[in-house]
């Protein structure tokens, strides 16, 4: 059996999150059904898809990486086009790669890459890309004051939702990066991991600060509290991308060279690549 | 009564094309609608509203523009936030301005500018924005040398849907532009006006041309033979956005100064402005 990975794209905004649920459409969910078929598996069977981590209903993703083991001997080609045919339009599969037989979409992953996108000035534009719309005037300048200080390794707790059942709560933030073109403002985080709706919270707490709700001197404070309720709330899940998912080197997967730093990647026209 | 000029954006998609039609959903009927209930008028009784130009089913907008008179005096954000309450979300005011009593959205436009998205390396992406995607490979230097071809003023006969009953095929195309970002390249047109179809014909010539069926050089004689049949093949309206209007000056509205030759506005930033 040979083990495949997966890049794939998706609008998060007709799925019930990344994970099967009974009854519910989610990414994984339609794509081992796509794969079921594509293989010529019996009616109801499908290879198993591991994601490189869950994303919740809304949540959109650029480069999600999954990996299953596929027991027909198709050229890659053939995953690419064929899966493509039987996917619905808001699921694609970007690329294929053979990856050895103890690789895992999710154990195997380094680093991960989050982008968010606000809309800072209405109205909401029917076209482009999907984004949190902010009503009100954001103070940019303390957004970005704000957001370099969650870089490194901290106990995150605060940053989790409530009823996670997670037990290791310390995550390094490798980097983030801001991007303001026209009326949007776009955030990028590069992690080892990422707690539950940790990314959203972080968001949340920064509109906090760009509404003047939270001085950019209270991070490290909000931080170190370890207490959900310093943070600020829950931002919606319509402007969070999952961007980029890195492994080690060799894989035809992105990747960082030993010793480089992992930086994020914000440049607009690589949305278009 | 008050003669009043919006600016409109509509993912085309879910219309059956801008002009009412009994029994379909068409861009002009439900800004009619809702501008019915903004006025308090009579259930089934609206404001006329006329756009610049038509749009076939489809095709997309981020700066149609339409005028209609108010009876109401309501300030104008009222307009802006109070339509975008009753709108769908796919059809968005972005401006409103108030606009001399003879103005008229069509009769009044000076030029028109267009921009038609090719998506030139698959896969079609589920995000961002929409485009015609083209299967083979495209040589957009051939394209780019044919493209500045239509620049000037010339019967378009030939470049128009077939049953169009206009007369005067006469236009004037005074620019056109190329931008070429990652898996996409965006084409741009400004004109005095165009036909029924015209850029999606010209577009089809232009892919014929990137795909090696005509050469750079024939575009000229295409163009003066008159006939439809010379040309490429209409390409579909999910690439094709009309992108602005322009008037007179001093109206809030886009605008040349006297004596400026108008040019495309082909830049990304644009698109989130």
């Amino acid at each position: 059996m040979r083990n495949l990975a997966l890049t794939v794209a998706y609008d998060g905004t007709g799925f019930n999150g990344f994970q099967v649920q009974p009854g519910q459409r989610t990414v994984q969910g339609v794509l081992q059904e796509a794969l079921g078929k594509l293989e010529g598996l019996p009616e109801g069977s499908f290879p198993n898809v591991v994601g490189s981590g869950r994303t919740d209903s809304g949540v959109h993703a650029l480069g999600q990486v999954v990996s299953f083991r596929s027991s027909r001997d198709l050229p890659d080609g053939a995953y690419l086009r064929g899966l493509n045919s039987l996917l619905p339009e808001d699921l694609v599969v970007r690329d294929v790669v053979e990856v050895p037989p103890d690789f895992n979409a999710r154990k195997s992953a380094k680093a991960k890459e989050y982008h968010y996108w606000l809309q800072i000035a209405p109205p909401k534009l029917p076209l482009g890309f999907k984004a949190y719309e902010v009503y009100g005037k954001v103070d940019l300048d303390a957004i970005q004051e704000a957001i370099g200080q969650f870089v490194g390794t901290y106990d995150f707790a605060g940053f989790m939702a409530t009823g996670s059942s997670i037990v290791n709560t310390v995550r390094t933030i490798y980097d983030t990066a801001t991007m303001v073109m026209g009326s949007y403002a776009v955030f990028a985080f590069i992690a080892d991991g990422f707690l539950y709706n940790m990314i959203r919270i972080i968001m949340g707490t920064l509109l906090d600060v760009g509404l003047g709700k939270i001085a950019p001197s209270e991070i490290k404070g909000i931080i170190e509290s370890r207490d959900r309720l310093l943070a600020g709330p829950t931002l919606g899940p319509e402007g969070l991308y999952l961007y980029k998912v890195y492994y080690a080197e060799g894989l035809g997967l992105h990747s960082f060279k030993p010793g480089e730093k992992p930086r994020c990647n914000l440049d607009i026209v690589e949305y278009f690549t």
